[in-house]
């Protein structure tokens, strides 16, 4: 039993795994939309949240599929609700991403990204990418050491959320107010995509120590 | 056991309908602390968000608990789960509050909304708190017409949201770039705290009705 719950929870592993490849995908895209104003860019990361919608479906489905087959117990109940955690927090990214897209698309031809805050945006770009392949490799190769750095690329991505906001509310912003409330806004975006994955990050952390990382 | 099981369930209910009133006065005060620039009811809705979080792992520590000794399988597993996602979504509203009580305590002693979309806020407060009040009932008395309305709530907030921006956005908008930014930034908390709002009342309709709703 404890050997069929442990195949069926790799399984799930491996769904979350390219769940999170799709959710890497969508908010490559998605920054490559926002930072070049490129609409087929930003229409492939809308198309593929439907597709990341529907792994969160087949994982949550299959979990409840384990959960009545196995009725595991104690700590490997605790694991296989921490992989339904797991595709809720790559859901929002995905949305999140979705987000950033549809900004992007709002503003098209022109870039939505004031010049001032380009190249933040540029780097926070950077940084959700990092952050992307870190959680997926942490996912796919049961590696906490690429868990704990993500804290570190979490710290980044707020420094360049407060750094938008100095360039911002800086006497010289002369883009104007639309560009202002849309970077805000983008900010955000970035920031919670940063914060999911950090979540993704201290769940993987517990999948494979079953110790729990308080916040 | 089923019966067992049911009464387990009625108990995770009330511990929901605790937290969503605990929820509901947090927003309250969060709402009032922006629009009045109220030092004491920011603090206190901050100091209400640890609250949430307790009862998070509170509710989550019983609903492992319910599984783990009940086993439930097929629809009554959905049930327990779905009061799990309930959790989660009022502990996001309780998080959202804070968020808001936040942006007053960075103002104060000035007001964080700007006169010109203060009303908005106003109105924004009274839906937030319609939807609140709404929840709590439907989840209390297990009442889906409540939840059912809740969609009207949304849109309403939706409405506003807009609203908002078409000030913003507008010629005549003279309070500048930093209260524009602070506008959108809780406006988009506010439209996220009903959201949630419409999830919890569409997992009511599960729990009571045992069909989900789709999007």
């Amino acid at each position: 039993m404890r050997e069929e719950f442990r195949s069926e929870l790799a399984i799930i592993s491996r769904s979350l795994v390219n769940m999170s490849e799709v959710v890497c995908g969508a908010m490559r895209r998605a920054t490559s939309a926002l930072l070049a104003a490129d609409q087929t860019d930003a229409e492939e990361a809308l198309a593929t949240d439907a597709e990341v919608d529907a792994y969160y479906r087949i994982i949550e489905d299959r979990v409840y599929d384990v959960m009545a087959r196995q009725a595991p117990v104690a700590s490997d109940l605790r694991l296989v609700i921490t992989t339904l955690h797991m595709a809720a927090d790559l859901e929002r990214m995905g949305a999140l991403a979705a987000h950033i897209a549809r900004s992007a698309l709002r503003r098209h031809p022109a870039v939505a990204v004031a010049e001032p805050v380009a190249s933040i945006f540029k780097e926070m770009g950077v940084v959700a990418e990092g952050l992307g392949v870190k959680i997926t490799k942490a996912m796919s190769a049961r590696d906490i050491v690429a868990a704990a750095q993500l804290d570190r690329d979490d710290d980044a991505m707020d420094d360049l959320h407060s750094k938008l906001f100095s360039v911002m509310f800086g006497s010289d912003w002369s883009a104007g107010v639309e560009a202002a409330v849309d970077a805000a806004l983008l900010g955000r975006y970035f920031e919670r995509y940063a914060d999911h994955a950090v979540n993704v990050g201290k769940h993987v952390v517990f999948l494979v120590t079953g110790e729990s990382q308080t916040d």
